[in-house]
């Protein structure tokens, strides 16, 4: 398959890519670096990046920022950061590119285990990812074409602990190899509108 | 206890403060009617609201926009109605209450049943009610002076069914009674972070 990796320069970006990488044609695509640019919070950058990507079977985002701080310091802008970034972000690579991608094609997005698990400061993520299992929820019944769309809903990654552990305390790191294997589920497996868990 | 209801005159709030209204003390609010005028999707109007209501003791919202269309006609504007709407929209009643709300106090929040049972042309609806399930997780832990948050999650409502049922195929309607309990049990009962399920 020709496989789109937004964010393939991050953590779990990188992660993708070696997992998928040996059996798939990856483009990597990234707001710095890459392939091919793309800011997918702005749908103009989206339609860009497939035109000149062209024919596609799957999209995978493995992109997102969202802000972290204390509750009570949020302000609307803060938290919107969050629901324009990481949710608008990848909601845009979906619907900019169901017309695109090849029938049965997939979307796999990504979210993490912050509305489940919930640590101090956290509130704007688990609002992002609560919105985007909701989303894949409600798109899967009216994706065209046999097309499929996941979210992969990790916890924190062991290559990214020494970045933020300390703000996760007690929550066990991941390996990467189980994650990696989250992402090959949704792409070259069957299932459609399912938060795939990755604790 | 004094209770400010941010929708009161749709549908849902007519249903609260029919069954919270013969205990408790109840402040009507709405963008166009009510004993106060707010914009909740403006956090401006809300503080105003809270400095022209005074101490109160729970906050319940039943507003909120979001806009229902085939998933392929969504644009990022028709996608972000729900996201600045029903969810920044409530999101903002929480973060401008936290100093203001009693010792002990409540916020109760609506999402509604698209992110567990969707519908066709409901992705926009299910990713907010996702983003306030996910948001009432992460904020409950971080809630100053032992507030409480949850948010109420309906079905259909009967009174509602006829003018939404015909996009509803197959969805048994709630009863008022029923919904109303719902926001009884945030108010009054001591739970916390919870989605509360009505159906
Ligand atoms: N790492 C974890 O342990 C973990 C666990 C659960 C969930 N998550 C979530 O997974 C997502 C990725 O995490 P990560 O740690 O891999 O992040 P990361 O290392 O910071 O990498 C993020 C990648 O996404 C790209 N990117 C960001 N915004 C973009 C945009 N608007 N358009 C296009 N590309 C964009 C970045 O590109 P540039 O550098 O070029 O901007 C970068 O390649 C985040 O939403 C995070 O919350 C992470
Ligand atoms: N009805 C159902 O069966 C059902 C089931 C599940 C979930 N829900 C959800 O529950 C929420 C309320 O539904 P409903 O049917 O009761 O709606 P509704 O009858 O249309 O009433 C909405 C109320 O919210 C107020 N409002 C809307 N936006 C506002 C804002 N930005 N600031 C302040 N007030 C605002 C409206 O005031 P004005 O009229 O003055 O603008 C009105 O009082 C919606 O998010 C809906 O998706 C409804």
């Amino acid at each position: 398959m020709k496989i789109i990796v937004v964010g393939a320069s991050g953590d779990i970006g990188r992660v993708v890519c070696e997992e998928l990488g040996s059996r798939h044609d990856i483009i990597r695509a990234g707001r710095t670096q890459g392939d091919v640019l793309v800011n997918m919070s702005d749908r103009t950058s989206v339609e860009k990046m497939y035109a000149e990507v062209g024919d596609v079977d799957a999209v995978i985002s493995t992109a997102g920022d969202v802000h972290f701080g204390p509750l009570e310091d949020f302000t609307s802008d803060t938290f919107m950061i969050g629901l324009n970034g990481k949710v608008m972000g990848q909601v845009n690579l979906v619907l900019a590119g169901m017309a695109r991608i090849s029938e049965g094609g997939s979307f796999t997005l990504t979210s993490g285990v912050l509305d489940r698990d919930p640590i101090r400061m956290g509130a704007g993520a688990a609002a992002a990812n609560g919105a985007l299992g909701g989303f894949v929820t409600g798109a899967a019944i009216e994706m065209p074409r046999g097309q499929r769309i996941n979210v992969v809903s990790p916890g924190l990654l062991e290559v990214s602990a020494p970045r933020y552990g300390q703000w996760f305390p007690g929550h066990e790191p991941v390996s990467s190899k189980r994650v990696g294997l989250a992402y090959a589920k949704s792409v070259e497996g069957a299932i459609t509108g399912q938060v795939i868990v990755v604790e």
